[in-house]
């Protein structure tokens, strides 16, 4: 399963913002985000390639244009919600002790956890100095006040929902309604606001700016379950996990949540003992894997992950969307469902 | 010597605004920040005092209205820049590994570090909700645009200056220069900033934002030497931190810079070998002390605090100030360059 072509259209803008908003920003403390965002290895060669999808930007202009805009507008708002995707990551890497991440070593395994939690505070700080800069691309003081406002309580939602994710580590009693109130701040929040923002810098129909709100919120739900089964039943090559190491990792995800709640008897007793050992070795590995087999967790996520997909298509269903980007948004809504990376 | 009576004025005031600015945010991650600013103790239970001086909020509404401006005007304000403030020290101590702050626990030494990092990235963002609210206090929005722009590059600022001190520390070869450009950024950037904000809201006379601007950045750069003396020569019971124990830190304070550049010879081999130790121990403490003794590094300490204290002093002069809040503005750099806690 491929990209959908939205992706590679915005890519080469996108990328050029993001750059433009770290120029002149030389100082060794700027090479820690360079590395994050793949444009340079760790001793600041230059690199070809980006690193990861840029989903949320690309979302964020879709909406735009899908609203009726000019993605131009939106494309400064769509580096700032990468850069805040991206400060949440390296902060996330340091709080889960992740050593790799897209094929690469994490910013604070190379310059230690003190100097990571600088860049990732670095980046969050350029994001709010960036979006002050939307009245220089023709958008009204109070749109880009509007803007600033979602984008900043997004962040909070953000931190909100990574504060839960750590608290759950260590406690059994979680079920799928805590899980989803979890996703719902720490993924489905930035992706909502992706969308909301690009569809309010295209148009001034409340209408349209509220259900393509919506629709990400759906979709942001959707895209995290699908990326708690490729956690568990991924193809290694692709996803670069190996088979189950969200189980190793003891990660709270959908498919744990419900077995958790789902299993009884000897099942439970098993799945906690599993859970409460300090490492989970390759035996517990399988053990943990037949349960879930057993309880059928891998079509139940596939099914939540589903509903959240129609859900949020039912969100846009009858808005004056611009069809051709309307069909592009469910296009990646259903990439984000079944993908296998 | 006791705090100008500045201080006390405009406390309860600072307080409220700043309790305001958490309200209605009830969930355990805020709990953190509460019991960071002293409101509670580690079980949420109500405490009396608030923690700390408030000396950036205090600067913040004495420089609204030392040029003329109604202090109400400032309250967001000052109470945003407590908030970066605070921020920055829930991250310092988590990359100091500092355990205690104001006689208190540290946020990390309670609820891990972890969970501290979102404790202050939920005040960075809390920061920057709160100033996009100061349009409801009736600052006009491109004044409002403009507090914010300096407040978000402050923030910057900050983080450089935070990355320059830990790059610091397993270097023997910086100069007071390095030292300079590093409290530039990590202290007087935000004392420079409360004053400039402040003003702004009190004036539209850009020689008067300009100048308390200057003076605050000159009264940053004394109050972080003079808190380096006291890092060394400090009175534990008023400072909270024993003798010498930004030697046992092994911080690059000014006294160390300006030793390790005066040192010569066998003194300088001293020093070296003492703080490339592991650990500094009671004996190396004592040699230390003695060295710094020899090169009078205690009386250049202060000589150069004082310097920047004049050079504030001779930003302000001349401007169309209100006579008593200038005074007090004075008063309290005094206070800064001579306090001894």
């Amino acid at each position: 399963m491929n990209l959908p072509p939205a992706f590679k259209r915005y890519r080469s803008g996108i990328d050029a913002e993001l750059r433009s908003v770290l120029a002149g920003r030389e100082t060794p403390l700027y090479e820690m985000i360079r590395y994050h965002l793949g444009w340079v290895d760790e001793h600041g060669h230059p690199l070809q390639d980006s690193a990861g999808k840029a989903l949320r930007p690309t979302l964020c202009m879709l909406a735009c244009e899908a609203a009726g805009g000019d993605w131009h507008k939106a494309l400064l708002a769509a580096a700032v919600i990468e850069l805040v995707h991206n400060f949440t990551l390296i902060h996330d890497d340091i709080q889960d002790d992740d050593t790799e991440r897209r094929h690469r070593p994490t910013v604070w395994s190379i310059w230690g956890k003190p100097q990571a939690i600088n860049a990732g505070d670095a980046m969050h700080s350029l994001a709010h100095i960036a979006i002050l800069r939307l009245e220089d691309r023709g958008v009204a003081l109070e749109k880009q006040q509007r803007a600033h406002r979602l984008l900043s309580e997004t962040c909070l939602r953000l931190v909100e929902g990574q504060y839960l994710d750590i608290s759950y580590e260590n406690r059994f009693d979680i079920g799928v309604n805590d899980y989803v109130e979890m996703i719902d701040r720490k993924t489905a929040a930035l992706i909502a606001c992706s969308l909301e923002v690009g569809a309010l810098l295209g148009s001034d129909n409340e209408a349209m700016i509220k259900g393509l709100f919506a629709f990400g919120r759906g979709l942001g739900l959707a895209f995290q379950i699908r990326d708690d089964a490729l956690g568990i039943w991924g193809d290694e090559r692709k996803t670069g996990k190996p088979l189950g190491s969200d189980i190793r990792r003891k990660k709270k995800s959908l498919p744990i949540v419900y077995a958790l709640e789902r299993a009884i008897g000897k099942t439970k007793t098993a799945l906690l003992n599993i859970y409460e050992k300090e490492v989970i070795d390759d035996q517990d590995l399988d053990a943990v894997l037949g349960i879930l087999d057993n309880l059928g967790a891998q079509d139940y996520t596939q099914r939540i992950a589903h509903k959240y997909f129609d859900g949020a298509l039912e969100e846009i269903r009858g808005l004056p969307l611009v069809p051709a980007r309307a069909r592009e948004l469910v296009e990646i809504a259903r990439f984000v469902v079944e993908r296998d990376f």
